[in-house]
C-alpha cells in the first residue's frame, strides 16, 4: 500500500512549526543589530534600477518626515517625471538636476567638468546641513569615471559625514575604493532588456 | 626630449570627437526603438532594492499623471514610509498593503494562501481597469516560492494583460518561468550589508 499524503492539518503544522523556527532565528539576528548609523549606499551595475531604489528610498524617508537632498549629476537636460511628485513636498526635499545632460550630449568636456564640480558642491552643502537626513548623489559614478571630479576629494567627504546622514550614490562603474568605503552596496545586474526588442524608452520606466 | 603631454585644448577637442561618435552611435540606436508596450519587469535576487525601484518606477509615472496600483503580498504588517507619500496622490495611487505580513510572523500556511489569494484578486482586478497604467504586485514572488499561489494561473493572467499595461513583480527568487515570460529583469545582487556590521533597519532605508 501507497504511504498516505499529510492532511492539510499535517501540512499546516509541519509549516508552523517551520516558520516559528524561522522567526526564531531571525529575533536572534534582529536583537544583536543595535545599532543606528547613517548609511553610504551604492547602487551599480548594468542593470537598471540604481536610480529608481534610489527614489525609493527617497519616498520612504519622505514619508517618516526626514528631508532629503537629490542631486543628479547627469540628467539636468532630461525630463523626468519624479520632479513633479517631489515638488509636492518642498518642505522635505530639495531637488537639484544641475548636470548639463549626458556626456555625449553636450560634447563639451570643459563644460562638464564645471557643470559636475557645481553639482559636487550642493552635495557638500547637503552633507554638511544637520537637518538634511539624506542625500542622493546620482550618477555621481559616471562623473568620476570619466575624471571630472577628483575621487580621493569625494572619498574624503563622504567617509568624514556626520554620523547620522545617509548618502545614496548611483551610476555603473562605481570605484573599487567606494565601494571599499561604502556600509550597503547592491549591484543591479542586466538579466533581460526590452531594448533589445525593438521597444523605446517610455514615460514612468526609464524617465 | 619627452613627448609633450596633450593641451587642455586638445583633450577637449578629443573629448568632443569620441562624445560625438557615442552620440551618433546612441542616435541610431534609439531610431531603431520604436515600439511602445506594456512592459512585464521582474525585480529580483538577494540584494536590496527591489521594492525600492518599483517605488521608483511608481513616483515616475504619478510624475506623469498616469495612474497606478500597488498591492503588497507580504508586508501589509508593516509599517512603511511610501504608504505616506503615496496618499498625497489619492486620485493617481490605490496602496493596498494586503499581505499580513512576512510569513515566519504568521506561522499560518491556511490566513498565508488566503491573504495571498486575495491580493491576487485585487492585482486581477488592477490588472483588467483600463484607467489603471502600471500594476506593482510587491514580493509576488515570495508567494509563488511558497507556492500560495498557482504558478500557472499567475502566468496566464500576466502574459495575457492588455498592451499597454505594465506590471512589475518584486521579491527574490523568481521563477524561472515568469523570468522567461517577462521583458524587462534586473537581480538585485548583494555586494555588502551593514546588517553584517550589526547596523540595524532604519526608517528611509529598510521600510
Amino acid at each position: 500500500m501507497p504511504e498516505a499524503s499529510p492532511s492539510s492539518e499535517e501540512q499546516d503544522a509541519r509549516h508552523a512549526a517551520k516558520m516559528r523556527k524561522k522567526q526564531a532565528a531571525r529575533d536572534t539576528i534582529l536583537a544583536s543589530k543595535t545599532r543606528e548609523q547613517g548609511l553610504l549606499i551604492v547602487h551599480t551595475g548594468k542593470g537598471k534600477g540604481k536610480t529608481s531604489a534610489a527614489l525609493g528610498m527617497v519616498v520612504r524617508a519622505i514619508g517618516h518626515g526626514m528631508k532629503v537632498g537629490v542631486v543628479q549629476f547627469v540628467k539636468g537636460a532630461m525630463h523626468t517625471g519624479e520632479k513633479a511628485v517631489f515638488e509636492a513636498f518642498p518642505q522635505q526635499v530639495t531637488f537639484q538636476p544641475m548636470g548639463q545632460g549626458f556626456t555625449w550630449n553636450t560634447q563639451d568636456r570643459s563644460a562638464d567638468i564645471a557643470a559636475a564640480r557645481t553639482a559636487w558642491e550642493e552635495v557638500k552643502r547637503l552633507i554638511a546641513d544637520p537637518d538634511i537626513a539624506m542625500v542622493v548623489a546620482d550618477e555621481l559614478n559616471i562623473v568620476l569615471r570619466y575624471d571630472y571630479l577628483p575621487l580621493d576629494e569625494v572619498l574624503a567627504v563622504l567617509t568624514a559625514r556626520p554620523e547620522m546622514k545617509h548618502v545614496i550614490v548611483t551610476g555603473r562603474n562605481a570605484p573599487e575604493a567606494l565601494i571599499e568605503a561604502a556600509d550597503l552596496v547592491t549591484e543591479m545586474t542586466l538579466v533581460k532588456h526590452p531594448f533589445r526588442a525593438g521597444v523605446k524608452a517610455q514615460p514612468g520606466i526609464e524617465f
